[in-house]
């Protein structure tokens, strides 16, 4: 049985002509099949820009769908719906007729083979391939802060995390007259990491617990508590000085404590040690750092603490002749400084591998190296704040989230998506409702029948 | 600790005032806590109703949120969003000041003591209690049918439902050159049961069927197969035989194979047995039973096969004076015929009780009898066909298909929603995409790096 799974995509007589391949004029081996694992920006972005080379692309992911992750936060805070911001990857190659969808977890690559080996016991044979598995939160070293301190990742995290905020506002009213204690460490939040991620999470927190006071009867508002704790001197440490001055105030009007130069010592429930005090606080999110999937390991070559994989100019690890890594799982270095893991420099990374394959695939000569064009960042602080440093213009305010909204929805993708983001939103902001207020796992517990 | 928290909502002096109550002038005694459990469609109109009375009403659902149940297999279908057909209690009842929401499961009633109890170890006192808990799905004694054969009343129950037909067409693309019966066999889906619910999911899965047909690049769609299994001679036994037959014939347009007079005998992994053979499936659904709800149980009184608790023409059981049974949980004969349990029979409940308790509240005399006052039926086949049978009006076809979309959308509670479903809608009428075909669970149960 398992051999005769494996055949489907063994080379040979028995493997089965792909659609594709009839309409291709045989080429000369070099370079005909294209793996791709991970369907994130930069595995997608590669995927597109190959659709007119003479290859065929698998593209392998343990996911059915996409993930727009920079906005995983507002589903988090149930402003916007899953289907929002993910979508099949089969349906966004549906017209793509040379590429082909495997919903598979791989475990291992066999560089001397040269194929892909799967959860399900398949080995997928490639003669490029392409690593762009991304990367996971990172505790430093204190795995057991995870439970605790939850990352956001997946669109699993997002639901956690929405249950837990919600479930927060549920217990605090339950309490508040019995343990007015216990009701304050539900009524507060901390977010660690002064990113884009936590200044965005701690603004739509902030946002989040105003709007649904106006549900409850007993807990008070002025109890609520937003608490952003970052390890350096100030938040969005990539952004001007000027901006991130901006964006602690705009934080501030939203009712959230900046606490900056605080580092985290520990991490229990309910409770945060930072250098500077305790905090009791039952809902604790974390968006302090990251760590590359275990691509490295599956090359059998070093990564760097956090899991990179250091790439050459044209994204490939020293010596490997058919092997990319790309977007958040590598490191790849411009004039000493490692490029960001944000999503223009996955979609610019794929575009350029995809583009190299399809010049290899014909036997043209390769682009030149990979060069990351910055078009700058972006960061929101609630409903109509954001700070914005595009092309050397440093945007503030409303303008600025104007700025923020009309670029995230472009780069949706999918047009559903885009439309539906967008009227979304407006209505949100139109009447500051949250439409996605829902807790779901406790039906999941009993199935029995009161309700 | 335990005994402060009953304090909460024990009577005396430890008890805080209700915001309400502050408003109201004192009244003698007899009616003055309402408490509600379930806020289905039942319980939410009672609450509703009693929204100008001198009372103070609380309502206890272990869910946050209020489910419009009749658009549920569209969730398990991938044509919906869960927010779409959800939203929390507190919401829709955030300007109903003398409403309270309790999220908790209530594990019994104490008729001495005139209260309820919850899972948390509260006791709720009541002046006059409404039990509107709803229907589960019953498998006539085969309880180990539920576990091959899940039906569909809650969104946990729909996202199931939709995670396994949507693995299904994975699973049938990764075997089917391999092992095409395995692939027939997850391209094989059964709805057992031909009443509205199993009309409408199989007209639905069929659907989906074609229109995810274009993401895969292996299996043929002709082998799909959707069955729709009724015991009884016709399907939608509800309404006249000349709508049944319009039905049947839309179903079979949509091409799925409808079997009439056919008995379901087992079910087990992969498999339907019927009286007339048996039937490889992987998916089978289940729409042929329901099961109300304990109450009885916690009335100490006995209730029907089904768990209905049988009521007078004042909507309470025999014995209890201040006690109310209502909506799917009620038996409620009406010229020695049951009513349905359907959404206008059970707010149509929830008015007459809220009603009546507002009346007696306030010194005046009760309302005389419920009587239910029947619109009519609806079902929908498929995209643009639906069966209606309303003030004695027949429509078939397209203008049934408008008329059915028209009465749920108006149903939907809040204003949102509505307007979001019929975006939705008219998306996916123009285009035939289903945008919301997410499996989620994959990523739930292994929280490691690879993708």
């Amino acid at each position: 049985m398992e051999h005769r799974r494996e055949a489907l995509y063994e080379k040979g007589p028995v493997r089965p002509a792909h659609p594709a391949e009839k309409k291709v004029k045989p080429m000369p081996p070099p370079l005909k099949d294209v793996v791709i694992v991970g369907a994130g920006f930069a595995g997608l972005s590669a995927a597109k820009e190959l659709a007119a080379a003479p290859v065929t692309v698998t593209i392998i992911d343990r996911q059915n769908h996409h993930l727009f992750q920079p906005l995983l936060y507002q589903v988090a805070t149930a402003a916007l719906t899953p289907a929002e911001i993910a979508m099949p990857i089969r349906h966004i190659l549906q017209r793509q007729r040379n590429a082909e969808v495997l919903m598979d977890r791989v475990v291992g690559v066999d560089t001397k083979a040269q194929s892909v080996t799967t959860e399900s016991g398949r080995a997928v044979p490639y003669d490029a391939l392409v690593l762009a598995t991304g990367a996971r939160h990172s505790y430093f070293g204190k795995d057991q802060w995870a439970q605790h301190a939850p990352g956001l990742k997946t669109l699993s995290d997002a639901f956690g995390l929405r249950e837990k905020i919600l479930m927060a506002f549920e217990n605090a009213e339950m309490v508040v007259e019995d343990d007015p204690e216990a009701a304050g460490r539900f009524q507060t939040f901390v977010v660690v990491g002064g990113g884009p991620t936590g200044v965005e999470m701690a603004g739509a927190i902030a946002e989040l617990a105003h709007s649904v006071m106006r549900d409850f009867r007993r807990i008070d508002e002025a109890r609520n508590r937003i608490i952003l704790l970052e390890g350096g001197p100030r938040v969005l440490p990539a952004f001007t000085e000027d901006l991130s001055a901006r964006a602690r105030r705009d934080l501030g009007d939203l009712g959230v404590e900046v606490r900056t130069d605080t580092m985290v010592t520990d991490i229990a429930a309910g409770r945060v040690t930072t250098d500077q005090g305790e905090i009791a606080a039952e809902t604790i999110v974390w968006a302090a750092g990251v760590q590359a999937s275990p691509a490295g390991e599956w090359l059998g070559i070093p990564a760097t603490n956090n899991g990179h994989v250091e790439v050459d100019a044209t994204l490939r690890p020293a010596g490997f002749e058919n092997i990319y890594v790309i977007g958040d799982t590598a490191l790849h270095r411009t004039g000493g400084s490692a490029l960001p893991g944000t999503a223009p420099v996955a979609k610019q990374m794929g575009t350029y591998v995809g583009r190299r394959l399809s010049k290899l695939a014909r036997g043209e000569a390769p682009p030149h190296e990979f060069r990351y064009s910055d078009a700058g960042a972006l960061a929101t602080i609630g409903r109509n704040r954001a700070v914005a440093d595009i092309f050397g213009l440093k945007v503030k305010g409303f303008a600025g989230w104007l700025l923020w909204g009309a670029a995230h929805i472009y780069f949706l993708i999918g047009f559903r998506n885009r439309l539906f983001v967008m009227l979304h939103w407006m209505w949100l902001y139109l009447t500051w409702q949250r439409g996605v207020r829902l807790i779901m796992h406790r039906d999941t517990e009993d199935e029995d029948k009161a309700p």
